[in-house]
């Protein structure tokens, strides 16, 4: 057992969802020394306060144990497979009471494939569970065409739209990446167990949520900020008055992510939520594939005349603050550039991407440079 | 025979349309003279050139009695029931080559109904002659709400959604208003030849087209400016890629009226130009007949924090001018602001109820005054 891993996931249970405080413990000290001091509570009083009723659980080698029979993982912001660069979006959004805008800490997952390659490229496809056969037949027709352009689908797994996006994934051969609001060793929904198993298989399964916990409606908000994370843009196929999707969409709002909505008949109830959000400025109306990767697009494309400093207004700090650490000319290696900005490695190596896509810097054999 | 009247009538048929520079003349030394005048041929060039084809027509009596046995008149800006408010719009407009924004010279009218009174409080309700069952239902659902809150339905009588539109307004008995591009005496499309009967009949059919006028397109181009400047607000329902109705929403938008567009399935052809106007920002979307009256509302209605300065930059430069026109402080009458103004007594008239609701103005048994 690697002691490093068994602090990982020992923090990932008592966090149990997203707690700023503590991912920045861990940031500040790494998970050995941060677990240890949750353990000895010796800790500021508001982590002390969230981390009271858990320090005392350690499942963490029996959560380890489970997950790799399941043919999964836990991943951290250690691995390379850490999907930074989607993570970064949580950088200066403002915390809120009600819903806490941290990073997850760490992510337990079950798949093969790696969640920072198939996550570059992905849309969100959400919405109601009570789907119509109209919602369910656009869903299909969506992915299709975003699969045509490899575009992974990342969802909630819940009945109706989510579901629809999954398999119309699978079937279109394009990733697909399921977001739960409980460990990623329970079925929930029970109905869609063989669907899961299926997502697991072809792509991923991911939670953060420590294996067994139960589903709860706080997980399932929390969850919807890591459906927004994780994607370039957010899909709402249908919505009720008041379905779960227009807090996905509200939460890829706080996190820059574009977020449309498909129309439907004025008629269906479960076109009102959609219909609601276009009109009031919250999505853009998407009527095809094309509305939706038209606004997905990666960073910087279509500004190529904006100077950098125009360029450096949209990006997040820590993606600043790495370009900051960048000499004026000359090369330097991702080392350097970590102890120039404080930050740490894998936060770099996140940004990196970032900053060559906005056409800031670029890389040779000798380093990374600024254009 | 009323000299005045057929001289206006002969200058409806000379000018076939909107026709800017004869306006201005009409404007500038009354219908009489400028008939003698375009007679003559003693015009400035561009009004020569442009009336050179047809001024040796003069079947002004026979039109008039045409017209007359056929229930109806021609309203020109002489009369008390000339919808010079609405027509206000068109002060200010831009001219273009392709599209000429001048108010109708005059109107031939079938019904009984006022045109002033019946266009006060109206929602164009426009769309595709290729109507899906979906849209004609979703036709008769808006216009029957509308017509709950007494708002006349105006409509171009075209197959379709215009058709809809018309019929629903018959059925929930609310007034409409039948905008032709052709002459009121003739039936088009001719299977609407009993549908516009009964709009004759309950409401109003309407065209600048002096009577037997064939339908054109550029007469149909030019009457959808009629059909948006007689209403509060443009709903399209349906509109394919190239339907004529996004032509309406574009003549709403140079004359300041909101469009509105109900979406649709995406996987209807008839609601292409819908989604299309509301993803370009064009129009704004329309899930329920509420979406609509709330953009149509009255003039300053919804602003009542805001000073004159800001008031004044809504207007038309005519209402703007006669607003000039009052003294700071005191009472004067609709004659006294018609010299000061420079404009004619009808426009007064027009502005003032404009000015009224913008809060700029009041009046009491003294007259009118600035507030």
């Amino acid at each position: 057992m690697n002691t490093r891993a068994a602090a990982w996931a020992y923090l990932s249970r008592v966090a149990q969802g997203p707690c700023a405080p503590l991912v920045e413990l861990v940031r500040a000290v790494g998970p050995e020394e941060a677990a240890r001091a949750v353990r000895g509570a010796e800790l500021p009083e508001v982590l002390r306060a969230r981390t009271q009723a858990r320090r005392h659980l350690d499942t963490a080698e029996r959560d380890l144990a489970l997950v790799e029979r399941l043919g999964g993982r836990l991943l951290t912001p250690d691995d390379e497979d850490w999907p930074e660069w989607k993570l970064l979006a949580f950088d200066g959004v403002e915390p809120r009471a009600d819903r806490e805008s941290a990073p997850p800490l760490a992510l337990w997952v079950l798949g093969c494939g790696l969640v920072a390659e198939l996550t570059e490229r992905a849309v969100a496809v959400v919405g109601t569970r009570a789907a119509s056969g109209y919602g369910e037949h656009a869903t299909s027709q969506f992915v299709d065409d975003l699969a045509g352009e490899c575009w992974t689908v990342v969802s909630g797994a819940a009945y109706g739209i989510d579901g629809a996006a999954h398999r119309a994934a699978l079937a279109a051969g394009t990733p697909t990446v399921a977001v739960l609001a409980c460990g990623v060793d329970r079925a929930y929904p029970a109905g869609h167990g063989r669907l899961l198993r299926e997502i697991a298989k072809e792509g991923l399964v991911v939670s953060e949520y420590a294996p067994g916990t139960p589903p709860a409606r706080h997980r399932f908000l929390a969850r919807n900020r890591l459906v927004a994370a994780l994607a370039d843009a957010v899909l709402v196929v249908e919505a009720g008055a008041r379905s779960g999707a227009r807090n996905t969409a509200a939460w890829a709002a706080r996190l820059g992510r574009p977020v449309l909505a498909v129309p439907g008949p004025v008629t269906s109830a479960a076109s009102v939520g959609c219909h609601r959000m276009i009109r009031d400025g919250e999505a853009r109306l998407a009527a095809r594939a094309a509305d939706v990767t038209e606004a997905a697009g990666p960073v910087g494309v279509g500004e190529p005349e904006s100077g950098p400093a125009r360029r450096l207004d949209g990006l997040s700090s820590r993606a600043a603050q790495v370009y900051e650490a960048f000499p004026a000319s000359g090369s330097v290696g991702v080392r350097e550039l970590s102890e120039g900005s404080g930050l740490p490695l894998n936060s770099v190596r996140g940004a990196l991407p970032v900053l060559e896509m906005s056409g800031l810097v670029d890389s040779d054999e000798t380093g990374w440079f600024r254009r």
